[in-house]
């Protein structure tokens, strides 16, 4: 009997899979180092390891797998099941990744972007748990999103809706990789964060953050929170200001898809308040009254997992949606 | 037999009114002045007699009808067909305008959001015909829009989804009426294109405009169109200006919605490329590649008729989705 899910998170440094049974109770969940210079072919192969010792280690046959679900960063082709690019992953273009597994499971595999994977957990298992209308924010290295409305998740004209991160903060600002300059993603992540501590400290500015390191290259967003809490000034300074074109990019978020519930996701959001207190002042003053008043601004409960749970449920949406059609 | 669907567009001039069979061809029209000072009584029982004058003009009784739409402006309560307020309507607030009707009519009664009706018009009969990722913009007096994704058209949690007159442009800009300031509409707008002509009045620059009339508030946005197709130099600025702005704003609509097709209506939409020309430059070098490349920019192809011919197929739309459930 075909009784159980695969959802896996595929990252730039862990292969991570969960077994899960269709009620998605974790079965067995396995971790495994990417190895990302290995390649296409390589990563494929370990992808294909990790897989075999998740079922040796949920003593589960490949029998028994209904369908496969995955998360995959960069540019994707979801209908075909391709990865396009991926810009942590070298050697590493138009990979037929479903196709792959589906010939080597003879299961159904469906692929989708990380962050949207993220969104089915949050919403489905998490923090937008019953709600229908979310926007899940991941505050890491760089800005990802991705939108719930009306109770449906969006992928728009080429899977690309949400691009939150590339929102138009500044007309002319920091230049961004999308050839476009003053994305929102550019002042609220952690290489956001960072660059404006760095300016700060360029523009001598004092800090106990350069005691800490020998090169200002080597501050991370959790020391800026860490130097926040001892009440140092530029720290300080540095979340507020992030928090506060967090707060505009907010404003849009709240007036452009009225959303019940954002959440904050992401390594980032361990700032928590930190950041969040001038985003709310900046919301409550800014956005549209019915629509603020409509939305509330939590941070991910899942964690880790919601990368695998929710690819594990998209593909069992997707399927049960093929299924009907 | 129940053949005939009536779609409404309430003005703040003009009550619009259409009898279509149920394959959207128009059987008749009636237009009614509405008189807004008459306050809610006065404009209902107006509405009712623009209602029986279509159905006079028709020959059509009142058994026939199956379904009503109406398309309402200012602040709704959609799923009770309560008309909260609008700016325009004095002595008017909290009006259960679907019910007084469904009541009169005996048939069920749809209200939508003006705008968002003009987007159910244009997907489904006009510019966006056969698409599944529409986005309505309409520039008149200020700026309207509505959203298509993935093929729902969207309302969120207060169904204000796709306020994208309210985007935040500038952190500190021209006032708006929301208690915000800098928003897209205030710029981007008839009345936002005269206020950037004023301004550059009031500092002096010359202009043919101020030889076509008394007082500068008399201009028009026609009037700059005409100006800049004589070469006006200030027109050409405010123009330009203009464009600019709305450019930076469908930068914002192309990466956070990932349309097929953006359609421009609404009375300034006349302007046409002078305005546009600008605003597609700005995409072509600032909105995300694959995201743009996959949407055109297009005015609307139904004019007018768009309101009504959009409420009967919202209220057509919805009377399905409340059989099949």
């Amino acid at each position: 009997m075909r009784k159980y899910i695969i959802g896996m998170d595929l990252g730039g440094t862990n292969i991570k899979t969960s077994l899960f049974t269709k009620d998605f109770s974790v079965v067995a969940e396995q971790r495994t180092p990417t190895m990302v210079s290995l390649g296409s072919e390589g990563v494929l192969q370990r992808m294909a390891d990790n897989i075999r010792e998740l079922l040796l280690k949920a003593g589960a046959a490949a029998e028994e797998m209904e369908v496969m679900g995955m998360g995959v960063p960069g540019l994707l082709d979801i209908e075909k099941g391709i990865s396009l690019f991926s810009p942590n992953f070298p050697k590493w273009e138009n990979v037929p990744i479903a196709g792959w597994f589906k010939e080597r499971l003879g299961i159904p595999v469906f692929i989708d972007n990380d962050v949207r994977v993220n969104l089915y957990g949050e919403c489905y298992f998490g923090a937008g748990k019953g709600k229908k209308n979310v926007v899940l924010l991941t505050l890491g290295t760089g800005l990802g999103a991705g939108v719930m409305i009306d109770g449906h998740i969006l992928y728009g004209a080429t899977g690309s809706m949400g691009e939150i991160g590339h929102m138009n903060m500044y007309r002319e600002g920091r230049p961004c990789r999308c050839k476009s300059s003053g994305c929102l993603g550019r002042y609220v992540s952690a290489l956001g964060l960072l660059r404006t501590v760095k300016e700060k400290i360029e523009a001598k500015e004092k800090t106990v953050l350069t005691d800490w390191v020998k090169d200002p290259e080597e501050i991370t967003a959790e020391m800026v929170s860490r130097a926040f809490d001892e009440g140092d000034q530029l720290a300080r300074e540095a979340m507020e200001e992030t928090g506060e074109i967090l707060g505009f990019g907010l404003v849009n978020v709240i007036n452009l898809y009225n959303p019940e519930c954002v959440i904050i996701g992401g390594g980032m959001s361990a700032a928590g308040e930190r950041l969040l207190s001038k985003a709310r002042e900046v919301v409550d003053t800014h956005a549209l009254e019915i629509s603020r008043k409509a939305c509330t601004i939590v941070t991910a409960s899942l964690g880790d997992a919601s990368g695998m749970l929710g690819a594990a449920k998209a593909a069992s949406i997707k399927t049960e949606n093929r299924m009907v059609v």
